[in-house]
């Protein structure tokens, strides 16, 4: 468990660091009732730091639970106006966005796949306006995570809900630098680190990304023309600076969704609205899935792959070494917002705007010219094995090495 | 602690005697976030009845506060678009409804009585559809309550919390009528009781309501011109008969709001809106509050006296004997859904048009002429003392005893 100065210094990360709320601003607090004691400590934090109002949007997993296994699929399918116009109000207003995610990853376990994918389209298709703003940064937001006590168990399954749940703090505290002195300085350091090799991987202008391994991953990943690898903090279209992740340990960019071919192997779980997806792999030609396999949840995959055109392609690379905290701690989280943090990963669906010069004013055409990729999912899945060697492939062919068994040499 | 037995019996009383959902319905369920165990379980039990949906509109009490104390008055009182949307969804699908009321008494403790009463404006004012909509029964909904450990705290200060919130699962078991093997039979019982008292009322058509005691209340209530007294059970517009009040022990109508003089003494505390307002009374004339006391809280009652017009007359009068089974277990509950039921009282404010015969037909200015009182607010408060004797008084001025020394006598 944290201590109270701890906790304190966490919404702060949250409210500054992360969404970095501007004075006067209305803030909206996402995230589950079973979170409530943390969000009244981020609303609590918002306020000394000048919010003009908070907002929530509060989730409910069992209730979610629940009427997967109970109402049809026309009702569960009938997207309520009320939820649209809670977003609406969210982008009218400019809110900045704090998300708390703590998924019990068994959330659907055992539910129907056919109604729990019919559900996923029409969720996502009634959030698409919303999830524009917040994809290409109109709305600041940010990510966190705390700890309850069916995704403790499921991450520390042989330990008392109890002492899963005291472990689970202790591993986000030190992801999260909360034992350092002063987690918000810690945060302006590490964020440096991050975009000194996002310039580094944008000034190089790569054709293809290479990557490798022992496993069945080999697949080269064009990427889009124009495309700018992100790290850590991006700008809002305000041109105020925020942390979507946090954690985050990643160096993003866009594939290019006509240039990817070859195989790929996970390298981790994926977990995909509380169901899990397990090895598996996935083989692409000319930026598309022509096969793909999976021992456990092809079903799931299946639902994934077949909701819409878009997610057949890829919309993100993002490149993490296995020194990061998180990939150190060992700890596998059923969450990708700590898992994609592990390892380098691909995202089936759609690609951010943010990450081509210039994306937030083109428009839909001029984005899939530059081979950016459309559709309304974004599903993370890992794929950084500890021995995956990686290469950046410029348009004059010549090669100059990322990464070497599974770490950064740059 | 009620057993699981038990629990799911409550459950079932809600759905089935208190909102009396429907197969194929639609249901909101509207609790604070702390109470979100028994809301599923709520839930759960619907679908067991043939719910299309369950919905939630969750409150949080907690960040109500953090929001009164930190947020400007006019950023409280900008009642959110997204929050009329969620209702007038509710109204346009026929949902029934079902409220868990489980207030922290203190919630808004030390709060500006100012920025509280403009807010309380503010949010009744948006949410007039919807009051209509339940008010004039065109929804169906009832109110039931969980013991939470702020509520509990406050009703038995001197235990330590469990043991509060233990006491207080035992008095709700014991008034829910949950200790016996069929409380839904016990329940269909005792409406049967108390429908027969509403029934003897109605048919003597009184003018007058006359209540006296020895603490001060000399008060003569008139009666709207074609009043019906309700009691425990009363029908939707569609003719389906549900139960608003779990527990309820009242027998109730509609005072006309130009004919009340005297001075009345309140019973117990009425908290309203996280105040606590005591050791007050009130002298009408002519339908109208001329003058008023209060010992305790007197500008948490300025603020609600002075938030319309109609809030200075009456809109409901109930009669409860001092027998009844809430009464008796001499708890003060400092929630009006258990302390009304402990004692007659009166309301302040909006009248139920259906306690007039064919009022859910009538417009306000046929309304207005039958003596029927019309605001934004509608509070209760206790005035039934162990001592109170209550006469009805006929048209021919013929009295009739009601009550005498606090109880029933007909």
């Amino acid at each position: 468990m944290l201590t109270e100065k701890q906790l304190q210094n966490f919404a702060e990360l949250a409210v500054r660091v992360g969404a970095n709320m501007q004075k006067g601003q209305e803030v909206v607090i996402r995230c589950d009732v079973n979170c409530q004691d943390f969000a009244h400590l981020i609303a609590q934090k918002a306020y000394e730091f000048g919010a003009k109002k908070v907002h929530m949007e509060w989730r409910d997993e069992k209730l979610d639970r629940i009427n997967m296994l109970n109402a049809t699929k026309d009702a569960i399918c009938d997207i309520p106006k009320y939820q649209t116009e809670l977003w609406n109000y969210f982008i009218d207003r400019k809110c900045c966005l704090i998300s708390i995610s703590a998924e019990d990853p068994n959330k659907y376990k055992g539910c129907d796949a056919n109604k729990l994918s019919a559900y996923q389209i029409a969720f996502q298709t009634a959030r698409q306006l919303f999830r524009n703003a917040t994809m290409s940064n109109y709305l600041r937001w940010t990510i966190v995570s705390v700890p309850t006590p069916e995704w403790a168990k499921q991450v520390f399954p042989n330990d008392p809900v109890n002492v899963a749940v005291d472990k689970m703090w202790d591993a986000i505290a030190r992801i999260m630098r909360l034992d350092t002195p002063d987690p918000t300085a810690a945060w302006r350091k590490h964020i440096e680190t991050l975009v000194s090799r996002a310039k580094f991987l944008t000034e190089h202008n790569f054709e293809y990304i290479h990557m490798k391994n022992k496993t069945g991953t080999d697949l080269k990943v064009g990427l889009a023309e124009g495309h700018v690898w992100i790290a850590a903090e991006e700008d809002g279209q305000d041109g105020v600076p925020f942390t979507a992740n946090m954690p985050t340990e990643e160096v993003f960019t866009a594939p290019h969704n006509r240039k990817i071919d070859g195989t790929v192997v996970n390298a981790l779980p994926l977990v995909n609205n509380g169901n899990v997806i397990d090895d598996f792999s996935i083989t692409f030609k000319d930026g598309k899935v022509v096969d793909y396999k999976a021992k456990i949840g092809y079903d799931a995959l299946k639902g994934l792959l077949e909701s819409d055109e878009g997610v057949l392609s890829l919309g993100e690379i993002a490149l993490i070494g296995k020194n990061s905290p998180i990939a150190q701690s060992g700890i596998l989280f059923y969450n990708t917002l700590f898992d994609e943090n592990a390892s380098c990963h691909l995202a089936f669906g759609a690609s951010y705007p943010t990450t081509v010069k210039g994306g937030n004013d083109m428009t839909d055409e001029q984005l899939a010219a530059r081979g950016m990729n459309q559709s309304i999912q974004h599903v993370d899945f890992m794929v950084g094995t500890k021995d995956i060697d990686i290469d950046g492939i410029g348009y004059d062919g010549k090669v100059v090495p990322i990464f070497r068994d599974g770490d950064w040499i740059i």
